[in-house]
């Protein structure tokens, strides 16, 4: 990693999931899971992998996988390159699991949001909200 | 525009719409309308505007409004710059509105994929049902 600026923002979003942590993390994990309820992807959970997430109307983000450890943290970054430096992103996503007494607490962080991406930052809020929902969905489809 | 290739490919997607043509062009032109069924944008109704369309993940179309004729046409580059061939699109999308006996005939056209973007077309077939189903409850609600 090169020396981040101290002053970047983050994304934050936390759920209790009522699944447990082996059925969560197949559907982090598993890309025919992962396309149902984030994008398109030829991801592999190997350290150093290098993968695309691919949006339906043609976007793409350049990936590559930091940390995997089973059942607990998955780390991956998350970058879109862009002429216009406000769109430019270099960002580090991860998902962090716990067991709880009902199944799972999940918690994402989209870490890298330089303070002048103030509107990447919001809409990347709405996005894990929306990310989120659909993996619940998958959840409960899956059992 | 350059010469394109006469291999290109096209989505067309058309759906039958109860509300007039006047009502479905505020909704593809007005730009806090537009973010709710396609995404954040900065569009103007003016040929030869520039402006980008904004996913919540962080992807950024770059567009430039090709033909406005009010409640009839509207056409606009949807290009997106990408190192890897297989990602870097340009297209033009249109949008074409004939009144009916219960409302309008939508006919959306994304043309431009080239032979080898297959899985493009593919996604933006699915993106555009996505889309109009979006836009679908914008108008609904709008009454």
């Amino acid at each position: 990693m090169t020396g981040t600026p101290a002053e970047t923002r983050s994304v934050v979003v936390e759920r209790e999931i009522s699944h447990s942590p082996e059925k969560l993390w197949r559907a982090l994990t598993q890309p025919h899971l992962m396309e149902e309820w984030l994008m398109k992807n030829d991801f592999k959970p190997d350290v150093g992998h290098r993968f695309n997430l691919r949006g339906d109307w043609g976007g793409v983000l350049d990936c590559e996988v930091l940390a995997v450890e089973p059942h607990k943290t998955l780390s991956y970054t998350w970058d879109f390159k862009h002429d216009d430096p406000a769109y430019d992103m270099k960002s580090v996503v991860t998902f962090t699991l716990t067991p709880t007494a009902t199944g799972t607490h999940l918690r994402v962080e989209q870490a890298g949001f330089r303070p002048d991406q103030k509107q990447a930052l919001g809409g990347a809020n709405a996005g894990w909200r929306q990310f989120l929902e659909k993996l619940d969905q998958v959840l409960a489809r899956e059992d």
